[in-house]
């Protein structure tokens, strides 16, 4: 099965990183892309995002071998009933959203009879929109497939290689656990992010200017990520209630621990988990998936 | 009052940095520097980030001007109590810890009749140690100063003149008041990236090297912070723990009403506080307070 033809079904970062990668390392692809705001579909014609924006979800995927949803996961299951009738046969239907258990039971109820393999390439910024997408997303990024049982192995196999040509390595997974392990590595730490800027934003004692002026003190970071998408986000936490707050139970309670530790005065238990988090960085920077460099290599440090 | 000669104790990140930028923005004054590691002080000889590296901490300050302690907070004393007897008449000593109010109590108590004026240079990374330094890491910063009621006023505009000199911004306050800022903007965020940290390495169902693999979702940014000098961070939150629980006791209550949002299906709570985040880091950019570019310009995009 080779894929002649992409359609990209939402433009905005995720969209028109698919489609910039694709017309760059895969440029034998001819890539279409739908957006259902017609002042996005404006925008990523005029950035070429794509081979060719359509003004019709149909016209972008009646032709396309591969369809990749690039909604907000809430948004997932209306593109698809609404692209199903003008389904080429034997096309495979993909997404890129960041919880699958939910998404692949979406996609498979509003697509009954077509080949269904939810994907999430872990890669984002916290940009978002038209203007925000870049052909080199996904570079050294892992992609994860998860493919529903008795999934079509050559579909698989076909949509392995495709994101392997947009630079992501590839992971096969089951939905379940996919949604466990994004809750620790993405979800909690963007809903940890987002209430910490919330409450130093609420506090009386604390003016909005101090934090912001101040906030190079650790709180910056926290900004970054709390600037992410707040549609995107929203669905993200509600598809994927289950394995958020099963690991926020257990961020909760390590957190209570070292409340604990710092109100009796207990400085080892402190010292002992500050250094045993010092390795994970290390390993996160020697397996790629970090930049190295002192403080991200921030441009006011050089 | 002029400052010729600077003793800085203690050449970790901090002292290396405060030397570095002395040497290069202030070249007039004399930078002597003391650690009691010897091969701390070797180290900072070889790389050059004082003019001179004493081996005992009289000889660093017996000609100084101003001493700048650049040692843990919970080391202050010790230190303080150690140079007191070798301190020139008229010295100002001052420090760059991350809590005030103690570290000020603790400052008086060891100098008794000297000029302590203590100060919190608000900038650092997650490195440490004498090969970490960089005589850039104070420009376009906040420098705190918390002079102590009645503080010799001439002492407190030397102070404020060098680390102007040093590329520093300078705002005077109360001590308390700036344990309370610093531990929205800098202690709640480094303690909550400490633990998520710490809980997803602990987490059964979820492996090390999936946390790992995985980080670009968001955690590899909290490991940034976590990787941060243990003893340096353990000592913060000892000694400023009245603000640090305080803060984080209102930081729980939101990250409650969170989770019952997320339980309840309450999307509109989840959109508008992810809606309100955004703007302030808008703010915290617009301020020079970050680097505005996508993902803080990681090399890993460009």
């Amino acid at each position: 099965m080779t894929i002649k033809s992409v359609a990209i079904i939402g433009l905005g970062l995720l969209g028109g990183s698919v489609g910039l990668a694709t017309m760059e390392h895969a440029p034998d692809i001819t890539a279409r892309g739908y957006d259902r705001d017609p002042q996005v579909r404006e925008k990523a014609a005029a950035r070429g995002i794509v081979g060719k924006v359509c003004d019709t979800i149909g016209a972008a995927v009646s032709d396309a071998d591969l369809v990749i949803l690039c909604v907000p996961v809430g948004a997932m299951e209306a593109a698809a009933s609404e692209l199903a009738s003008h389904l080429k046969q034997g096309a495979i239907v993909s997404d890129v959203g960041s919880s699958k258990e939910s998404v692949g039971k979406a996609l498979s109820r509003a697509l009954p009879g077509h080949t269904v393999i939810p994907a999430h390439p872990v890669a984002g910024t916290e940009q978002s929109g038209p203007e925000a997408g870049f052909a080199s997303l996904f570079t050294n990024r892992w992609c994860i497939l998860t493919p529903p049982e008795h999934a079509d192995e050559a579909a698989v196999k076909t949509l392995s290689e495709y994101w392997t040509k947009l630079g992501a390595k590839i992971e096969i997974m089951d939905a379940k656990h996919h949604d466990v392990v994004l809750a620790v590595t993405s979800h909690i730490p963007h809903l940890i992010a987002y209430t910490i800027v919330g409450t130093a934003s609420d506090l009386e004692e604390v003016t909005r200017s101090e934090v912001i002026k101040y906030s190079a003190g650790g709180f910056r970071d926290f900004t970054r990520i709390a600037a992410s998408d707040p549609v995107m986000w929203r669905d993200v936490f509600l598809n994927n209630k289950e394995a958020v707050l099963e690991v926020l139970g257990r961020f909760s309670e390590d957190l209570s621990s070292l409340q604990r530790a710092i109100r009796s005065g207990d400085g080892e238990t402190l010292h002992d988990l500050f250094s045993r988090t010092r390795k994970i960085r290390r390993e996160v920077i020697e397996q790629g998936q970090d930049d190295g460099r002192p403080d991200f290599g921030r441009k006011d440090h050089s």
